[in-house]
């Protein structure tokens, strides 16, 4: 047992007060955990879209205050009632997919969201409907499950999985979000080994598309990005060819370009930027009878895809995936040592370093063309 | 060889002289059929609402004058140099979706769209660029590549598969079209047996897929139709509830009461509607995480599906199949005798009879709420 084990432990976060404010660094109270729940120490955190769309107010479910952050690595430093899954000292990786294995959707066999913590991490709350953040009495809410922007956080058992130790977390607290992500959305499609890939957007989860579908053997894996120093990242992944619609003649739209640059369109898409318009040409890039588009990226609220329904009728299929399809507490100590063998690339991702005090200009970072991840230490 | 064969055959036929012009009852010359082509005497047709799409002119792509008709029976009158597949006599279904076992498509062992007719069919022409049909001189264009609204039609080797004599042809030509399409649609998803399934639509197509989902064991299946007739047809096909939309409470949202009455919604969903709305009622429907939509009807031009792209994120599937995915040449037969052995329904779809000389009433049944399919006699 750890000497802070049952006590209120005093720690710096991030705090997002309200939508559209900037990070502030902020004293936090951070309850001890419940029965069920993991009190981690947070060691690393990644920044990721997703606490950049809701500290910019744009999701409509944001809830304020908050502390966000879902992408981290740490180690147990208490644990509650009942816990077995992981111990203290254990080295961890929050997930804000959890896996409860009990639940109808994780006994489905099908998919990898499951439903046992979902109504109360949308609401910014622990299980038992309350938060474990306070700032002078007044309650913080959590996010998506894992609040990684703490330097003490707490998650319920269901929402975290040890890795192995040897494994610097400065790196592996990647795996949290964007890189499994990405790894997922492609192995768990058996057939891309041997086909064609178009990647749309080349951020980290972009990245990690080419470089798993490199990693399977696709055929070809075409990097499409708009922006051109993308081009040297794609190809540094894995990717055989880039292509920046930006740069195609007047009047020419990216999936008529990618139908025939590829002889009738891909056999896999996805998209990976968020934009409606692009999932649209991720899908009708797809070739006719059997192409398959992905979404991953995260749309804005109220936004919506479209396209004519005979390009579903002539064969192609609409589909999306979110952390890849991948069951964290099964896969992710698997994925750890493919990195720790040289399988799985995680370091390459990694262009920006911040500490906690200056995590907001992380943010900063991201938007900028030349950062693919930002790692923040959180205890300096 | 048959005493016609090699001459021109006069013969009725119903043509379509003009975009939302009626049908007109027409003396046509039959050309023979040049190498790898076959002509067929046509005893019987169905009528579908394709047929209508296209003479209504709402189809950008109809070609005028033309010779409907894609739902046929009928006997084999005289074949081409170099026909091999089937031979004077045999009784034959014409395909619209032909099967060259050649082409890419065909070899790639994921889709029955077959690419070798496909770009003088849409241009309503046989594949050397002519037509077979003309009137005093004038060329009447083909339609889909089977045109069975002729009492003589023209159609490619690869557009044309014998059956078993003992099928009645008059029943055996909806297997041409929409009951075909519906079986497809259904056994072509390995998941459907011990699964749950609505249907959007209770005409031909959809009592087809409640009667196939019923046919593998669907655990439940929900026909939907604003048509309160249809309720006891549907059961009858196998439904197991029947919901009209129509008579939900105001505000209601069909997919909201669907997930509401199944818990989470959906495994499949089929729209069999043709109405883009309905398509996004069906993925709606579906259930998170594994749930799978497919579009079967056809939308008219220029209109577009949508939905918020969360929907697939969390784990739906978009897809749409035409002609059910069914590879006519190799799979017809089969279904053919399915249908002999009483295992597979075809009978139970016929509700009207016509004759060629009214033809054109056929097309006022189909829009009779109580029509399911009108077979036509051509011979009579």
């Amino acid at each position: 047992m750890s000497d802070t084990a049952g006590k209120v432990i005093k720690c710096k976060a991030a705090v997002c007060w309200g939508a559209g404010e900037p990070l502030k660094l902020e004293e936090v109270e951070v309850a001890p955990p419940q029965a069920n729940e993991v009190r981690i120490k947070i060691l690393y955190t990644g920044i990721c879209h997703t606490d950049e769309y809701t500290r910019s107010g744009k999701d409509p479910e944001g809830l304020f205050p908050v502390i966000l952050g879902h992408e981290g690595g740490g180690i147990v430093e208490s644990v509650g009632e009942g816990v077995t899954s992981v111990k203290v000292g254990d080295h961890v990786i929050p997930l804000y997919t959890a896996e409860c294995r009990e639940c109808k959707f994780c006994k489905s066999g099908k998919t990898n969201l499951c439903g046992k913590v979902r109504m109360t991490q949308g609401k910014g709350l622990m299980p038992d409907n309350s938060s474990r953040f306070s700032i002078n009495g007044q309650p913080i809410h959590h996010f998506m499950g894992t609040s990684t922007f703490s330097q003490y956080t707490v998650v319920a058992d269901v929402s975290v999985v040890a890795v192995n130790p040897k494994a610097p977390l400065e790196k592996v607290c990647l795996l949290g979000c964007g890189i499994t992500t990405a790894w997922g959305s492609v192995v768990k499609q058996p057939g891309i080994t041997g086909s064609t890939v178009a990647v749309f957007g080349c951020g980290a989860i972009g990245l990690g598309v080419v470089a798993t579908s490199s990693l399977v053997k696709a055929s070809r894996v075409i990097a499409v990005d708009t922006n051109p120093d993308k081009e040297s990242w794609a190809r540094k992944f894995g990717a055989t060819d880039f292509v920046n619609p930006a740069k195609l003649p007047e009047g020419t739209k990216i999936q008529d370009y990618l139908v025939e640059l590829t002889d009738g369109g891909l056999d896999y898409t996805f998209d990976c930027t968020g934009n409606v318009h692009v999932m649209r040409a991720a899908l009708e890039a797809c070739h006719k009878g059997w192409g398959v588009s992905t979404i991953i990226g995260v749309a804005a609220a109220g936004q919506e895809i479209s396209t004519r329904p005979f390009q579903l009728v002539t064969g192609r299929t609409w589909r999306g995936s979110a952390f890849g399809g991948v069951k964290g507490r099964t896969e992710l100590p698997g994925l750890v040592e493919d990195y720790l063998s040289g399988k799985v690339k995680v370091d390459e991702y990694v262009t920006h370093h911040r500490t906690l005090a200056d995590i907001y200009e992380g943010f900063y970072d991201m938007h900028s063309g030349s950062c693919i991840r930002c790692v923040v230490d959180m205890q300096h």
